[in-house]
């Protein structure tokens, strides 16, 4: 099979679902000059894409042989198998790369069938909104065989930067999630503050500012407690669970007087409250992390 | 009185309370060329400071009539009452500015007291760590009345940025509250998804960069969200709460199948159910805010 168009030079691919994320992916390799094939359940959604130069293709079979390089982002794992069952002949010979969010289990099971019909199987997490698609700003995380991977970097660099994690096919699931507790987490303390200092009157935009540079405070922290974590050790540079548990207190107490739901500085102090009592007291705040590397008691 | 000294030009003022922030504060002050006088329950914390050029006082009333502003950091409220009540005649006329960590019950009850001393009262919340005292990165909030915050707005920027909050007395400790909400709830984020990626043998610092696009990403998120916290509609942006919900599940589960602490995204989990529930699914994730104005169901 030759991987490049003789015209453009670019390795011709295909996505398989156009749901906003699809589309945005078809859209990004369009603009770099991959041939792109384009198929979705319901055809409307391709028809936007023809006009920026997409071949539609009728069916599965079509636009899975239409190249080497099949690039599917469904819903979710199950509509994958779904999708690509009744094709798994036409899989042999082509790379597969799933950018379809799911957990790592799921991942590593497709990543089996896949093998089993004789393609080759990057799984991908995207780490971005359909808007960022194509810019720097994005990063999709990669994993699978590294010659697939670096085979086809070039077309993957299309999307935004492309990060390679490892071979195991579980592993941008698992980066996924671990992020997305991250931006859940921080979203909730933003949206519990806006809630306090609400009740007093403070409209959200008046905490705006000091909420983004206390976000980027804690950006800063984050390479130092890394290091701290994987070290085992966690001297207290900037301050102790000690003192930051005094400072949960004031914030349940806050939100106990604003009448407002609790439940978020309560599991902030519970945790420091366990921290403590298996000695962290002095400790920095990293030292949390080995209260959450057990189920919950 | 004369505010200000006729050597160098500078408020003459006094910090009492030399724990690392207190030490911090006096020696930011020392270096912008205030006459610094220093008290400490312990003698000794003091010295270093006296080498730097602080008068050391021996009493509390030493400490407080040695200028026009007085600058208490201490433990606890407590703490500021029982210092200061055996001097409270000696406080008439200064400015006494209160930078210790408590809840806006406390400080509204503290400047009733001190103003019914004769002395004006600043109460101040300080968002920065020891070291960063001194610097464009330390913002201190302050409360009380304006023409006290002009008056010292030039001393009071030797500790760093200087932000008037309002007249309200109890405002920095909210502000304080609700912006430690963000702090924690983002280190929590950081360490359970280390955690969760510590059990599949990632080191945590390969997780760090990662960790702080994904945190900065939602710093410039924060502007928006709360604009639409103020206009009470949330339009989806980014991403919708139902979307979310899948990635939570997909947390939820990858933290069950690594056997590590589900608290955490049990409660995202949760507080995105209500959400839904309220007909927010279609919303983007600032419509959670709402979930947090009541008290915990």
């Amino acid at each position: 099979m030759h991987d490049l168009d003789a015209d453009t030079g670019r390795v011709p691919l295909s996505v398989l679902g156009l749901g906003l994320m699809g589309q945005a992916l078809a859209a990004a390799f369009l603009g770099r000059g991959h041939p792109t094939t384009v198929w979705n359940r319901t055809r409307a959604k391709a028809e936007p894409l023809a006009a920026q130069g997409a071949q539609l293709a009728w069916t599965v079979r079509d636009a899975v042989t239409a190249g080497p390089l099949v690039v599917i982002c469904v819903s979710d794992y199950d509509t994958v198998r779904d999708i690509l069952e009744p094709v798994s002949r036409d899989l042999s010979g082509r790379t597969l790369v799933n950018l379809t969010s799911g957990t790592s289990q799921e991942a590593r099971e497709t990543a089996q069938w896949v093998i089993h019909q004789g393609a080759v199987y990057l799984d991908g997490a995207i780490m971005a909104v359909p808007p960022a698609i194509g810019t720097a700003n994005a990063t999709v995380l990669y994993s699978g065989p590294t010659t697939a991977f670096d085979r086809h970097q070039q077309a993957l660099s299309s999307l935004g930067s492309p990060v390679y994690v490892g071979a195991d096919h579980g592993l941008p699931s698992l980066f996924d999630a671990a992020a997305l507790s991250l931006v859940w987490s921080t979203l909730n303390g933003f949206l519990h503050g806006a809630a306090l200092l609400g009740k007093a009157g403070i409209p959200a935009t008046a905490f705006a500012r000091l909420a983004k540079t206390g976000i980027e405070t804690v950006a800063d922290w984050v390479p130092g407690y890394a290091q701290q974590i994987d070290d085992g050790t966690y001297p207290a540079t900037e301050s102790t669970v000690n003192t930051n548990l005094t400072g949960m207190k004031h914030l349940l107490h806050e939100s106990h007087a604003a009448d407002i739901n609790t439940e978020l500085p309560e599991l902030l102090a519970t945790l420091a409250e366990r921290a403590v009592a298996k000695g962290h007291g002095n400790n920095s705040y990293a030292a949390i992390t080995e209260q959450l590397r057990h189920p919950s008691p």
